[in-house]
């Protein structure tokens, strides 16, 4: 599979602009192309998919390429088997999903990620290439038909990965209570990606990019901590 | 409709143990009964049901009832149709939700709380008693195949409803942020419970008790605080 996927954990970090903690990366990932086809589904805060599409453009518009938002489109499906590279953004993943499936857009992902069209996903994005959606932290606002997602990996996204706050008071679920729980039910491979971390896949190479460790949840095991440059390979394997 | 509700955000507050901070309410819920049938369907953890009912009922004959778990029974339904009062324990929504419709006691908790049989619920036990489970906090970990709940009340809940923390470095969404994106797709009022609050439904009238106010939430307004003793009537006449 000639899959190239820029899966990030967030569009921004404390402090930072838009995209702005991972603008290195996505610019390596979209060498040699021109423009982007963005997916505004996932609408964060209700923000209307013009309107989304507006600030995305602004950005990508600074780093060199052209943005069109797949609302635009008369034929969504047309637009996607066209795209030069794709980009979904954040929001609320149920909503995101449910579109796509809506539009009849899952197919169509899948076929040109296999082929190697550039693929980048922040938050939500990054929740439907996983396997399901199964470990997102959004609100069930609408419902999907399936929880299924794009699968260009085999394995699950917790985007934002929050550690325990010790001295916290609260008493709903830690966010590795929760995964814990997942795995009561489910077999794939988690992966906690903190606040400015991401995952590059290209082919059958994983790599982790970003400062921090990344916290891999497999069934029946206790959480390990990955850094940067280390192999994680067996996440593509997993089944 | 005779329908008798505790409908409270946790299970145990800060310091406080298992039912302690509201067993005086459920004490008077349960005047005149001396069983409760335990559904442990959410699984806390991915405690066991055997866990879960033991934990219950020696928390529940320390208050001077007996408790039996709906998972002990040959038939569910049956115990439904002929338990005194029902209690639905927290842990997760989604897997809550499911195992009702798979065993059939949908209909039966309806019938039965129309009727004026007591029902006690914690966090997820909570969130299925509202209309929809849209505005849960947990993770999907379990595909429902509707997120359509008891609505044994015409509006939703948040239990373990978080104000934004102003100094976070965090940037997920707040629960106001998620609340306001259930609204762009959903029209039914979001109460707001934060730990140590609960509701109390008699009939036609419902009344917040606990130490906190609860935040409401209306679709195209801004969330107002209530007070406990303060009139919110309006929730029961949502449609």
């Amino acid at each position: 599979m000639s899959r190239n996927l820029l899966l990030i954990s967030t569009s921004s970090t404390h402090g930072t602009g838009y995209l702005e903690h991972c603008e290195a990366e996505i610019k390596e990932l979209l060498q040699g192309k021109s423009s982007v086809l963005f997916i505004p589904y996932a609408r964060p805060s209700g923000i209307s998919h013009k309107d989304y599409t507006t600030k995305a453009r602004e950005t990508f518009e600074r780093m060199g390429f052209t943005l069109t938002g797949v609302h635009e489109a008369t034929d969504p499906v047309k637009a996607v088997e066209q795209a030069e590279a794709v980009f979904i953004g954040g929001g609320n993943t149920f909503l995101l999903l449910r579109q796509l499936y809506a539009n009849k857009l899952v197919a169509p992902l899948q076929e040109r990620v296999k082929k190697g069209m550039p693929y980048i996903g922040t938050s939500a994005g990054t929740n439907v290439a996983g396997k399901t959606i199964g470990t997102t932290n959004d609100m069930p606002i609408v419902f999907p038909k399936t929880f299924d997602a794009l699968q260009l990996v085999p394995f699950n996204f917790n985007p934002h990965y929050q550690d325990p706050e010790p001295d916290s008071k609260h008493m709903g679920e830690t966010r590795e209570t929760r995964i814990n729980e997942f795995h009561v039910h489910n077999t794939q491979p988690v992966v906690g990606l903190r606040e400015g971390s991401m995952l590059h896949v290209t082919g059958d190479k994983i790599e982790l990019k970003g400062p921090l460790t990344a916290r891999i949840f497999l069934q029946g095991q206790k959480p390990q901590e990955f850094k940067p440059g280390e192999d994680i390979t067996f996440l593509l394997e997993a089944v």
